[in-house]
C-alpha cells in the first residue's frame, strides 16, 4: 500500500494510492482510519510531505563507498563511524514530492543530493530487540537530505548546511510490506543516472538503529529515520531536477531553483 | 501573562495561570482564542510541555563563563564561538515541571543540569531584522538541558548526551510581556542555590539568533530556541531535585530518579 497525504479542495486528508488514483480515507495510518468513498486523480491532488515526524531522526554516515569517496574528494583519511550515533534535522526544512529546492544566495557551488531511504515509525516503542525492530515500521519513504558542503565544514553545528529551508525534500509517499533488503537506490540529475547502490549495503541497519535509539527514547508513530546515502553526490544547479529512485516505493523528483535576492535584513 | 498547557479531567486544554488559579480557555496563544467561564485550582490541575515545538532549536555554547570553567574542568583551552550556530534538540526528551528526570542506568557519574532561558516563537517569520526580532516571541519559558558529559564526549553527535527520554524538562509555563536583559537565573540542588548568573549576558543575544537562523530558515509559531547556560553545572544524583528559577518567569523544578533495570533486548 502506499499511503500518501495530499491536499484537494482546500483540505488535507489521507489517502491511499492505486495506479493514478488517490482513494480518500478519513484518519490516519497511526491512530486508525476507514474508507471512504471519495477518489481523486493522483495528477489532480497535491501531494504533502507524507508525515511531518513528532522527531526528526537522520543517520549521518551509514555507507562505506560515501566515506572513502568524499574523504577523496576532501583529501583526507576516511572515518568509519564505530557505533550507530544518530543525529537530528529541522522539520522546517521539509518540502513534499514536486516542490522547489531553493539554493541559497549565498550558498556555494557544492549544493548536492544525497538519496537515502527513510523508515517511518508506526508503532511505539522503548527497549525494541533488533528482531521486533521493524515490527515498528509502517512503511518506507525517500529523503533528499540536500547539503551544502562549505556550510558544512565551517558550522559548529549542520544546521545552515543540512537544515535550511527546502534542504529536506521527502516523499512522495510511505510504501508498506516492502522488504528494504532488495531495494535499490537510484539518482537521476536531469534525467540522467548519476548513482546506483544497494540500499540495504548500509554499515548498520535499520534494525540496529532502531533497537540502539529505543535503547534511550521512545520512538513514537510518525517518526523519520534518514538512513544515510552511498555514493559521491555531484552538485546541483538552478534550473536541475533530481530524481531519487527506490525500487519498490516510487521517485522522489524535486526542482532547484535559485533564491531570489534577499531583503535588507539591517 | 502565563500562558500554560494542562491537563484536568481528561481534558488537555490552554489556560492563563494567575496566582492559584489557571483560567481556561477555547483555542491557544498561536492560532487564537477566548475566555470560557472555567476556573480550575493550580494545585489540581497536571502542567504539561507548555508547547511540543515543529522545531526545536537549542544554543550550544552561549556564556563565557561557562565555556571557560568547562574547559578548565576538562583540561582543555577553552574555545568560544565564532558565529551564532544553532542546533537542535529532540522532542521526544521534553518533560513538564514537575515530572521525573530519569538517569539512564548505563549513564556516568557526569549527570548535569543546565539552566536555560527558551524563546517561545508566536509569529511566523523569515528575514527577520534584529530590530524586530522580540516582535516574533510570543514569551518566554524555562529549560533544563539535562546532559550527560561522558557520552558528550564520546558520541559522535549529541544523540545520547542530550536527548535520551526526558533530558529536557520545559515550563512551567510561558511568560509574556517581560524583558529578557533584567532576569536572573538561579539554579538550586536540593534547595541548594547552586548558581546564579544574568540571564541576558550572552555572547549572542536573543536577536541576533532569531534573525540569524531566519536568514536561512522559517521560524514557525510554537518553536522554541533554548539560549544555552552559565556557570560550571554540579552532578545530579537519584533523589536530588532541581529548579531552575528565571525572575519574572518562575520555576521549573524536576526531581531526579534513577532507571529500574533494563529489560533484556537482544
Amino acid at each position: 500500500m502506499n499511503w500518501c497525504r495530499f491536499e484537494a479542495g482546500g483540505r488535507t486528508s489521507w489517502g491511499l494510492v492505486e495506479g493514478e488514483v488517490v482513494s480518500e480515507v478519513e484518519g490516519d495510518p497511526f491512530a486508525g482510519h476507514r474508507p471512504t468513498a471519495t477518489r481523486h486523480r493522483l495528477d489532480a491532488v497535491r501531494l504533502l510531505v507524507p508525515v511531518v515526524p513528532p522527531t526528526f531522526y537522520c543517520v549521518g554516515i551509514n555507507y562505506t563507498d560515501h566515506i572513502v569517496k568524499s574523504a577523496a574528494r576532501r583529501g583526507v583519511e576516511p572515518v568509519f563511524p564505530k557505533k550507530p550515533d544518530i543525529g537530528y534535522r529541522a522539520n522546517s526544512a521539509l518540502v513534499a514530492h514536486g516542490e522547489a529546492i531553493v539554493k541559497p544566495a549565498d550558498s556555494g557551488e557544492m549544493f548536492q543530493y544525497e538519496g537515502e531511504l527513510v523508515a517511518v515509525i508506526g508503532k511505539r516503542g522503548r527497549y525494541i530487540p533488533k528482531a521486533k525492530a521493524l515490527d515498528h515500521v509502517l512503511g518506507w519513504t525517500i529523503g533528499n537530505d540536500v547539503s551544502e558542503r562549505t556550510w558544512q565544514r565551517g558550522d559548529r553545528t549542520m544546521w545552515r548546511s543540512k537544515n535550511a529551508d527546502t534542504f529536506k525534500p521527502m516523499g512522495p509517499w510511505i510504501t508498506t510490506g516492502l522488504d528494504y533488503r532488495a531495494m535499490e537506490t537510484i539518482i537521476r540529475l536531469n534525467g540522467q543516472e548519476v548513482d546506483r547502490f544497494a540500499t540495504a549495503n548500509m554499515i548498520f541497519d535499520v534494525e540496529t538503529y532502531i533497537s540502539e535509539i529505543s535503547r534511550y527514547m521512545t520512538l513514537q508513530p510518525g517518526d523519520v529515520i534518514w538512513m544515510g546515502t552511498d555514493g559521491l553526490p555531484q552538485n546541483m544547479r538552478p534550473g536541475d531536477t533530481v530524481d531519487i529512485e527506490i525500487t519498490g516505493i516510487g521517485v522522489l523528483s524535486n526542482p532547484v531553483v535559485a533564491e531570489s535576492a534577499r531583503p535588507p535584513m539591517d
